[in-house]
């Protein structure tokens, strides 16, 4: 590690000048070359001081989402950074449309401690590279090595869907979902949902289309509607839909389903009742798009904040929170309460 | 600005030790407090240095915008990130809430030398702070000051609604807005519509929530629909509206519009016809909230990064740039091209 002598022998002026250079105040061009030069040459390296004494305290955190298209990244962000700032941090924004190189390299920076940990909702198989003792929350996805996480409780969600099919005397069921396949708790939305139907002996189907996932959390609406063509081809029969009652692993792909089901002259919620996921308002405090399962976007956010700072604090925090969900009315489910 | 040898004699330990420190190799606990210390007392300030040598280079730059529920904010940051990622930047991103507080915060980190720029999207009255030679891009908004502007051209989009509303045979218009009063572009949204219904002698009205707005880019639907019933008392008789066809200043307002009419059993596009600004669909590639006049999201950002990265590299850049805008049918208009 260089002094600032060193520094001004090498450049060949007086430690003064090189005092000015690193003060930002004005010495002569050429004068400032020859400093920077020597500075670079005796490797008089800034981020060695940050590591050494400033180690864990940049109050900087990162925030990596697929994309903010999804009006539930677009919240969830909206509120992580409001908590970060109530307490002094700012926020790195990444938005990864699911390139597993940019949440590495968002990995990368908390490594070298240029910002204190990260909030990820990835959809990559990063996990080696997020190692033991790095400060770092996901959201909604457990990785196979352990990872704190924090999640709604989307097996209870499922379920939930389904009591409110039931209430509704749906008799026939049907549960459509999108997304990756990697371990997450998303996967947990549909086993509840079939648990419930198992538990209830009512009959369900299940329509998979994780293949269609771009990896970067948004649907590629014209493969679904193809994907829709084909399965509902002989279970829509004389304008009667098989299903009177149809769950979906998010609010956008139930809003897919009730157009295309709009389409082929059945009624939504007359003929068929539809139940997404999330939560999601057409506006701020305006209707749901869709009757849905709600996550509660605020308290997931904070949630995230609180767990991250506390593994920057080197406090013992829990590896899984597991937030309550609610049904919420959105005119796709006739109203039986 | 002291030198480490400086550090080492008033930590009363070795320059090597300093170093180590520095480095953040392992020393003895009670020296590596002595040492953080000296450095406390002499204010060796990391920051100084970065000031000198790193001006401009921390390729880092900062996005200001009210929130992101709005969708428009949203994506706008969306493609903001995007463009500073292909080139090597990373973004932070700072949620307003109107609070222009946050806003100064940032303006202040970008004097400091921690970002090397900042685009912003801000309600409040912060040009003082905007000084010049500062790299600053504002997306809509006129500053009293001269800032360096991006915007789509509102007064032609103002001007086109009219034109559609005119090929419809509507003889009868009423423009609604929310927003703030500050000196802004979407001012002019207002401006080109009436001087195109005055070219055309089309009877027109104007209903100004601008005391609405809540500074924070978000409408109070509550009071929006409360000023609804006011305005459309003595406008809606026997279940007929006084207008044929509606200009709002932005989708959400346009939508919330169309709900009231539906409520009053007006029928939107036959009874009246509405066109709000922005260009907002329900979900990436799917159908538009409302017809619209659309902005042109992704180049706006990609403008303002440009713009913004030639102010840091010093280049010439254009006060003003204004892109264009489109007509976009969302199912709020009749159809008649």
């Amino acid at each position: 590690m260089a002094t600032v002598k060193e520094v001004a022998e090498m450049a060949g002026v007086s430690v003064g000048t090189v005092s000015k250079v690193l003060n930002g105040i004005q010495v002569g061009e050429k004068n400032k070359e020859k400093v920077e030069q020597a500075i670079r040459v005796l490797g008089y390296e800034i981020n060695v001081y940050a590591r050494g004494l400033r180690a864990q305290n940049t109050y900087t955190a990162a925030v990596i989402v697929p994309n903010l298209y999804n009006q539930f990244f677009a919240l969830f962000v909206e509120y992580v950074e409001k908590a970060f700032s109530s307490r002094g941090y700012k926020l790195m924004l990444c938005i990864s449309s699911g390139d597993a190189k940019k949440e590495v390299d968002y990995i990368t920076l908390s490594r070298q401690n240029k910002v204190d940990g990260i909030i990820g909702i990835t959809y990559n198989d990063i996990e080696q590279y997020v190692t033991e003792g790095m400060p770092f929350v996901s959201l909604d996805r457990h990785f196979i090595q352990q990872v704190h996480c924090v999640t709604c409780d989307n097996y209870g969600g499922g379920w939930m869907a389904g009591t409110v099919f039931a209430k509704a005397h749906c008799k026939s069921l049907l549960y459509v979902r999108t997304g990756s396949d990697l371990s997450g708790e998303t996967m947990k939305r549909g086993r509840g949902f079939e648990d419930y139907c198992k538990s209830k002996q009512i009959r369900f189907e299940v329509l998979d289309m994780h293949d269609i996932d771009d990896q970067n959390g948004l649907d590629d609406h014209n493969r679904i509607y193809a994907c829709f063509d084909t399965f509902f081809k002989d279970k829509i029969v004389n304008g009667k839909c098989i299903f009177d009652g149809i769950f979906t692993s998010g609010d956008y792909l139930a809003l897919m389903l009730k157009e295309y089901l709009e389409k082929q002259e059945i009624v939504v919620p007359q003929d068929v009742q539809i139940i997404g996921f999330d939560g999601l308002q057409l506006y701020k405090d305006g209707p749901y798009m869709v009757s849905s399962i709600a996550q509660p976007i605020p308290k997931l956010a904070e949630k995230c904040v609180d767990n991250l700072l506390g593994l920057i604090q080197k406090e013992e925090v829990e590896m899984l929170s597991m937030l309550p969900v609610t049904f919420v009315e959105g005119g796709t489910t006739k109203a039986v309460y």
